[in-house]
């Protein structure tokens, strides 16, 4: 069986593991490294773990069955140039991730995507969106992001950044751009700060879940919130695309049981056209394991890109 | 030569005609009927003219060589089972459309798309975003709608609506969804009656135009305001789905000299993603041949859906 080098680096880390034809990730050949602070300032930090964590994958016996790489990565990306510019990482702005799989590999065949990219790409392999030809894939966490499946295919865009859903405008845009993004009425981070402002006492998500198990007001009202914005931005995607299937994951969408019930209504009452307003949202059917199973099928489904 | 039987199914008439493979329209090859009030109310009167228009491109001496049938109609549209729902056309939700053009014509092949898609297609093949493998190409007239090309392919979504610009929400959606419609906010009608809302004495686009041309007041906001939905409406699209090149098309947008690059303006102002930022906003290269160009490509073109 031929195997595929996957690799996700992310703002926080970077990982990497053999992935089967199956979508499945060969027991002992994940291999993790932080990037952390230190590679958001200084890129030798970030090729020395990128080595690292290949030289780990390399070591495994059945490295020679490896045919191919796939890498998701926290985006900006470029695939034409073969390089990345992650937010959380200025100092990797333009480090060429493809040559350096090739270089740290030996293999040839390199194939880069964005991170949500591959997280939608897994779930049409192996998860919740499979056999869905028009589908949103997307992650409600820290930030908010995803990949398209648009008639049958991952949908790469002019650089490989289509999926940047937590950038879409929900509001209107009078002055800062930002504060009319998806991301920053949906986010974890951005919906506890709200709630903290309207005189809720809590720090974290998983603090708010609490509180909204419990029916407290103001903690109901932030994830009403956040499924609003989500809902809002989804209606506008469903509506362009003609999509008949959100799948949502991300630590923050465990903050109520009813989050995807929720979205998925504003959804429909949002929708001026009734193909749109149908958009069904359920939970993802993978876990943590979506980014390295996603970067596997960039060289096992290549039939998907 | 091969040639294509082009059907184009707005919401005022039906027309038809031969497309050769390099997207010219058969002289003589052409002919129109208006569906009008009759058809939104009587279906009879929409079939009788669909079989009019085709029998009248029969007539024509090289309807010997045409293989196949592309038909854009308006909106909403079922590819799947073949149907339409066209907005303005009440009586003719659930027409079988396929089924007929292939009864009239006697032909096997016949494909559905949205007028917006045809348009899109149109641009791709023979005008203003040829060779662009990642645009949307759309109209600002009575209603804002258009197609895209997502990857070097134009999109269907689940039952071919994609490409419904016009109904995506620009602003926060509260109560009424239909108001924070792009639509609502950019078309032509929408946007003459802002601008009488606001004292201006004009009644029509072309009036708005020469207005705008002299610099008044209220006209220059209008199409301010027009412009800015647009902008923001495309920052969501280009964020989404990665877009180089946006494509504007429609009487609406005559009204301004300049309005493909103030929407232009307004997306880089929009944007936060430096990518969508750098989307080019440019003119149609086609007129109003375009639908029906574009229902032959999908004859000739096949490679593009």
């Amino acid at each position: 069986m031929t195997l595929a080098l996957a690799i996700d680096l992310g703002g926080t880390k970077i990982e990497g593991a053999l992935v089967d034809a199956d979508g499945a990730i060969i027991e002992g050949s994940r291999h993790r490294t932080p990037t952390g602070a230190g590679a958001a300032t200084d890129l030798t930090v970030l090729e020395r773990g990128l080595t690292e964590v290949i030289d780990g994958c390399r070591a495994h016996p059945r490295w020679n069955e490896v045919v191919a790489a796939g890498i998701g990565a926290a985006g900006p990306i470029d695939i034409t140039a073969g390089t990345i510019a992650p937010i959380n990482l200025p100092a990797a702005h333009g480090f060429a991730i493809v040559a350096a799989v090739r270089t740290a590999s030996g293999l040839d065949a390199v194939t880069l995507r964005l991170d949500g990219t591959c997280i939608a790409l897994a779930e049409a392999w192996r998860g919740a969106a499979r056999g869905v030809r028009n589908a949103i894939v997307f992650v409600v966490s820290t930030g908010v992001g995803g990949g398209i499946v648009s008639d049958g295919r991952l949908v790469a865009g002019g650089s490989g950044n289509a999926g940047h859903l937590g950038q879409i405008l929900v509001a209107d845009v009078d002055g800062e751009p930002a504060a009319s993004t998806l991301e920053q009425r949906a986010s974890g981070p951005h919906t506890v700060a709200w709630a903290r402002a309207q005189g809720w006492a809590g720090t974290t998500g998983e603090e708010l879940a609490v509180s909204y198990r419990a029916g407290e007001d103001v903690a109901v009202a932030a994830v009403a919130r956040s499924a609003h914005a989500v809902g809002v931005g989804l209606t506008s995607a469903a509506t362009l695309l003609d999509l008949e299937l959100a799948v949502v994951g991300g630590g923050f969408s465990f903050v109520a049981d009813d989050y995807p019930d929720r979205i998925e209504r504003v959804v429909r009452d949002s929708a001026v056209n009734a193909y749109a307003g149908r958009l069904k949202v359920v939970r993802a059917g993978l876990g943590g394991d979506a980014p390295l199973i996603g970067a596997g099928a960039l060289v096992h489904r290549a039939d998907l890109l």
